[in-house]
């Protein structure tokens, strides 16, 4: 197969779709590659730090997805691109970007992917990592607390403010265009496995 | 690989099950066997055809589930089964049995085989085929009226009285011991693929 399959994976936050693509990443190494939404979050250099930390992170429009389609495009006709790089710390884009070249399977990751009909279009394989609401939740705190040095009721009060109403309004919502979903994310290795087989068909 | 695989297929009342399992079936021919919870309601010679038609055939206690699970040990380990006949006309089993040969992969399906302790054990993979309550009522009603002669209000009253009310107590929960999901039921070919070409490294 000659081909290039680009494959979507989306979930709400803490889902396990980013043990999901790592285990498939260590599994394949430089034969997929991998591209987060997150590297699309839009600039927003007209703004303070103060103002950047209080927007909407969860929303559609947060991302820049019409550039992340380009690139898609690109890759999947076999050229070279140049993503985006969004700092985390700083919540901005910064001024470099990276390098990425095409490969036989190009992984699309994040809450929102399979909301964009654009994106949609792109994917040969639609996957959503469904994990509960309260999993999620658990997770999600003690990544922010241990990662992100987050207090308690910082990620409470994101995620009943933003987090929660975004994924209702619009990430769940969209696990209706998955082609197969696989529930309770990264611990569960059958359901990896046999996505991991299927690209297996396309890297070759 | 020499192993027999075990895939247990799940999912509410006229989900797309059947069309799914024919078309693996189809595709595999005789590298596969299928058998259906169904085959395994428990005879009632007891009762009199108007009371066995009033039983409640979506309760998990319908089933002879103990036989059924000792079945598919048997054929597990490379040994030929005779298993039940079930008449859906006259509500009850008849006296002859069936033949069924082990295979390399047995396929065992039915709406509420995920809910059985018993019968998960014994599964290399658990699916369960997802479909929104209201068309799999849709679906039911038109199939029930074209293939069972039934009339509106019989389909919408068994509906009401068994068939939600088991599936959101015993169908729905059983989705969590899923490891992987396929929305839609059978027009969801790109699931279908995924999961057929999984069985494939099984059937060799």
């Amino acid at each position: 197969m000659e081909e290039i399959c680009v494959v979507g994976i989306a979930g709400g936050s803490a889902s396990g779709k980013t043990t999901i693509v790592q285990k498939i990443k260590e599994f394949f190494g430089n034969d997929i590659v991998v591209i987060s939404h997150d590297s699309y979050y839009k600039a927003h250099d007209e703004l303070p730090y103060e103002e950047r930390c209080k927007l909407n992170y969860d929303h559609p429009d947060a991302f820049d997805t019409d550039r992340m389609v380009e690139d898609v495009k690109r890759l999947k006709s076999g050229r070279t691109v140049e993503i985006p790089v969004y700092d985390f710390s700083i919540y901005n884009r910064v001024h470099e970007t990276l390098r990425v070249e095409p490969k036989r399977v190009i992984i699309v990751e994040g809450i929102l992917i399979l909301d964009s009909l654009k994106l949609r279009e792109l994917m040969d394989i639609k996957v959503y990592v469904d994990t509960d609401a309260d999993e999620r939740l658990m997770r999600r705190l003690k990544r922010d607390m241990a990662q992100r040095a987050r207090s308690v009721e910082s990620v409470l009060s994101q995620y009943a403010q933003t987090v929660k109403p975004m994924h209702e309004q619009f990430v769940e919502p969209s696990k209706k265009y998955a082609d197969i979903i696989i529930p309770r994310g990264g611990e569960n290795q059958t359901g990896i496995n046999i996505l991991q087989e299927h690209l297996k068909l396309w890297v070759g």
